[in-house]
């Protein structure tokens, strides 16, 4: 069934890629030209559909300006970018695993010593976050650099409110490979809904929330950096993440404490959280 | 080798479409995230490769606007667009082939009476394109409407050249299933490569040229209308479109002849070229 055209097409479209292109993009397309037709053919799209894709991918496109990326938003939420993430990292047993970078990075933020506090003056439940950072035989690296940032209590991260900056810092570990910082505890929020990918989630009768967590990127040289997050234990969305970000080994409990002493040697008048995490870094090969 | 979620995550992702989504929408999605993260994972691409990737489709989303569609472009240079026509208009073998309807087809043309030049006041060849539109057992269809389009003689569709409007028209057969019109022989041109379509076609060792060719959209009551283009042989273009619509039986003679008697009846003082074609539409299932 069929004209012979629509069972030749794929080879005539590859067999057009020509010997002295690059070999690696000949081998990317080759892939993707493949895929993209083997899918054409197995839902026997209709021009209609074939057209609202069209459309769908326009708009993606057009919804993206300097603050925001809908197509890494629309590669997060088809589990595309954990899935490059896997294949790009993929570590001994027990290093610290890795996921996505998001969207709300910002290069550049200050260094800080150690045990500020990168949310000063926002709401929210005063949190220390501390721990080390060692190699995977379990030594402490000194001087590695931890870069973090995280969301408001609203749910916002700074670069969402126009001209705002905060929640970011850089931090150095001492002698022990120790770091600590104060902040607020995040909290789970919607990724941005207004665009085409929110009509694609809710299409696929899916949620847009992430579970609370903390941005970390850690580095230090001679070990390879890693890119990742702390979780919230207990947060309600850990097993449904829009972005499919959470690896169990990456769940932190943020125990609460009364009002008292503070991991940073001071004293809060108010309930505060403590969480702490040993980050395990691989050797530069 | 590798995380669990690499090879995990592809199911995690499908168990994420809820059983209440359509489910059209779910079996179309479900086809595209298994064929996406194939193509990741048998590309293993790099993070600096899906960075492209994200680059290369924001770049294409942002580069259309209302007069230019660069994602039907892409589309179209992929051979996606052939292979959407092919399983969409899937017909007897003595029905006329169908190709793709291109980025420059303007509803609403004039209807124009027979023999009316759609090209009128434009450089070029003269040409005089006539033929019959037929049903698949050969009896002629009386009252059907053609609707055509074509390029100039440097090779653009008027809608490329601000507040220009040419070579269109509609034109409705006789009695006996004839039209006729007068035109000028179109040139082969090479689809726009300022954008990101055109820096892929020349990573791909590509060439951006589509052989020369007339646009129709032949339609009668209770027929399946068609869209199609007629090729002229000889164009040196025939066997590398650049959008993979080339067809065998869509390729006819641009017969030349020298000043004289021409088909309308007229006498031209210059040469000119005639083509022939006969339509043959099934009819409405």
């Amino acid at each position: 069934m069929g004209s012979p055209l629509e069972h030749t097409l794929t080879d005539a479209v590859l067999a057009r890629i020509e010997g002295n292109a690059d070999p690696r993009f000949r081998q990317i397309m080759t892939s993707l030209i493949r895929h993209l037709h083997a899918f054409v053919r197995e839902t026997e799209l209709t021009e209609a559909e074939w057209f609202a894709g069209i459309q769908f991918l326009t708009a993606t496109g057009q919804k993206c300006d300097d603050k925001r990326q809908e197509y890494i938003l629309l590669s997060d939420t088809l589990g595309v970018s954990m899935l490059v993430d896997a294949i790009n990292h993929r570590k001994p047993g027990s290093a610290t695993e890795t996921t996505v970078l998001g969207p709300f990075y910002v290069p550049g933020s200050k260094h800080l010593p150690m045990w500020a506090d990168i949310a000063a003056g926002l709401p929210g439940v005063p949190a220390y976050v501390h721990g080390r950072v060692l190699d995977v035989d379990g030594k402490p690296i000194v001087g590695a650099e931890l870069d973090v940032w995280q969301n408001d209590a609203e749910g916002f991260y700074d670069v969402q409110r126009p001209g705002a900056s905060y929640a970011r810092g850089k931090f150095t570990t001492d002698a022990e490979g120790r770091f600590g910082f104060r902040t607020i505890r995040p909290v789970s929020y919607p990724i941005p809904t207004d665009g085409p990918v929110g009509k694609m989630l809710l299409g696929m009768g899916r949620h847009p929330y992430r579970p609370a967590h903390v941005h970390t990127k850690v580095s230090a040289p001679g070990y390879e950096p890693i890119i990742t997050h702390l979780f919230v234990q207990g947060d309600p969305y850990l097993g449904s993440d829009a972005v499919f970000g959470v690896k169990d080994s990456l769940v932190v409990e943020f125990v609460a404490h009364s009002a008292g002493p503070t991991p940073d040697g001071g004293n809060s008048t108010v309930p505060f959280h403590t969480a702490q995490y040993d980050f395990r870094l691989v050797k530069m090969r």
